[in-house]
């Protein structure tokens, strides 16, 4: 373990304990539990992965697959479309697996193989199961994963790819976490849960230090962060007021957490500021579809003390997201990956996100992952014959009907 | 253009062209040209992307994303399943569009741009044209692609997101190979096509230069090579070649090209010693599924004076091999991906292959990019009913079937 990690720190009812107590979820109140560094200590980051900032994370060990260091864009075709002049896009679909999971992941099977766990596991709609599957294979640790039968194909083999043990469970997301947890306690093993084990939200944080890094240390004024558990939202709060802390910036960003329309648990609590209600998930975004947020409370709170708020985009917004980003910038997201952009263009649009702010776009998982969704979306693409005369037909029609782009 | 390109030679006839007579072909003998630079004006390599390497390039441009820069790793778990020690896999399928035609695609439109042309296109398997149409994307430049029917669903979705012209046409890779050639001469277009417009396989060489820059300078005594077209095995010849001529290792690998079982034209040309016959693709292995090589005659020459040879392996082999990698790495490779560890596997058991070798597989494409082709192979998941007492037998009835793992 790392010596700076000086504990833990329920989010719920402030006790506090030692790393070698090491508990998952505080035992007195069920709260998710947030690391607490010696700030003091924390000298100049060096190094050129994400191991660089392993000063504030709970174990010195590194991965052997390469995760994070992904690149920070600044696209003029996109800010044009978008009537914006300083947006970021964080492309977090360059990780191994191709999502921001990977970095939670990443310091988890770490911190299992230093205690000593051979088999890792998690619940998962997809993109943290792939991670924790990928990282696991290449650091020689079994891994069972629990996963709705909502899964996507591409999802599921990837995971077989990575000779996961796969548990595909009639049942939704929901029920799986839970299913999982008693099996981890059950069998010892080592459990990556998502607000349940404090050390992913050290993982994902690490996305806020690069960005901030990648600014030159200049915060921005808003982030966009596509929300269905909420802890990648948490994690980047707690990226940012841990680089205050440490004194490399000035000033903490606004946080905006974006759900969608059909399952917006976590907005609708925030804005009638009242406990969060069960939702039913009504969306293709599959990664966000999470009716139980189960750090709900932490991403409120977040979001709260960032002076943010949620946002709400459809299924359709999110796919003319997902078409603005790749024919702009070459980058393909998922539904949920590319919800932080529709948020910006609908913000935009209401006259509520200013054109000189400096605003960063989370695009947190690839459009490969959830190919079956795009293909319903996309438009079907005609087979033609190869005929010389009616392919020169077809590209004067297309020519025509796309003028401009 | 790049000061340092002195001009264009003939791999035929040996005539020479300068850069800006710009052909696409010889137009005396219709061989495909290769690049000539003033080796002895080459500078220290200096920044950080795959752009350090510019003055081995064409144009002096670069590109909005960040392509290459791809991990070279070695895993022990890997090596020890292959009874092997030195074995490197380099990783292209973390490029934007997850395989490494990336390399070529930006240089190409890069130049695109330098030379004004607004156009860009390329007939293609699929992955030459996702790298196409999202580099295209990002640098505002409009993108034909012709793809023969084949083309698997993820790389088309890709295709769309990224908002390019796509004729999905009744024909092999071949014809459309043609076809593609006839149109942008008609339409002026920028022609991408491999084995035609020259300055792919100078982005190609840019994955021999990282190669040896992350194994500091030393030549590995194999690479592996999966091979199509025969643009990327040369591509490697000619980037250690270069390296060679400005002192910068000393030395040459031998390049093993890998054909898929079902589609080995030049594996028989080579080992019959005679002219390549067209061969009628029957492999699962999309990317390499070409049946008249277009750049046959270049990759011959090279893989012979390399020292090297052809093998082929089944697409079972393939298979497998996407299991072992996955499985000890964390990476998903398409089949065609993953031909070069099926082949040193191949070589291994059949004593061709020395445990002690530096060896390097280039690892070319991802498996989510083909994942309908992952889907046929892999064995279908149960699903369970959310029922504890079930789960806990299913997952001691794994636990049995995959002991050791």
């Amino acid at each position: 373990m790392n010596e700076r990690l000086i504990g833990l720190t329920c989010s719920k009812c402030g006790n506090f304990y030692r790393p070698d107590e090491g508990p998952y979820l505080c035992p007195e109140c069920c709260g998710v539990l947030e690391t607490l560094y010696d700030y003091e200590k924390i000298e100049k980051f060096e190094g050129k992965d994400l191991w660089r900032y392993r000063q504030l994370l709970p174990s010195s060990g590194r991965t052997n697959l390469l995760v994070g260091v992904t690149p920070l864009y600044r696209s003029d075709a996109l800010n044009e479309e978008l009537g914006i002049n300083d947006l970021w896009v964080k492309d977090e679909t360059r990780n191994p697996t191709y999502s921001l999971k990977d970095r939670a992941s990443a310091v988890v099977v770490v911190l299992a193989r230093e205690l000593g766990c051979k088999t890792v596991t998690c619940a998962s709609t997809g993109n943290a199961a792939t991670s924790l599957a990928g990282l696991s294979a290449s650091e020689g640790l079994k891994c069972h994963i629990f996963a709705p039968k909502t899964i996507s194909a591409p999802k599921l083999v990837q995971l077989q790819a990575f000779n996961a043990r796969v548990l595909k469970i009639d049942a939704s997301y929901d029920d799986c976490y839970d299913l999982c947890n008693r099996f981890a306690e059950k069998y010892n093993w080592y459990n990556r849960n998502t607000a349940y084990n404090p050390y992913t939200l050290d993982g994902k944080k690490t996305v806020a230090f690069e960005i901030a890094e990648q600014l030159e240390w200049e915060v921005p004024n808003k982030i966009f962060v596509p929300v269905g558990d909420g802890c990648i939202v948490s994690s980047v709060w707690k990226g940012f007021v841990e680089l205050q802390k440490i004194g490399l910036t000035d000033g903490l960003p606004e946080l905006i957490g974006v759900q969608a329309d059909g399952c917006k648990p976590l907005k609708e609590s925030f804005d009638k500021n009242k406990g969060c209600e069960r939702a039913e998930p009504k969306t293709l975004a599959g990664s966000i579809a999470v009716g139980k947020p189960r750090n709900g409370f932490m991403a409120l709170r977040d979001v709260r003390n960032s002076k943010g708020k949620f946002v709400s985009v459809t299924d359709k917004e999110m796919f003319e997201a997902t078409k603005l980003l790749g024919s702009t910038t070459g980058i393909f997201g998922e539904l949920a990956g590319v919800a932080s952009v529709a948020a910006i263009k609908k913000e935009m649009e209401n006259g509520k996100l200013d054109e000189g702010e400096k605003v960063v776009a989370l695009i947190t998982g690839s459009g490969l992952k959830d190919v079956e969704v795009a293909l319903k979306l996309f438009e079907k693409i005609d087979l033609l014959e190869a005929d010389e005369g009616k392919i020169y037909e077809h590209i004067e029609e297309i020519s025509t009907n796309r003028r401009g782009r």
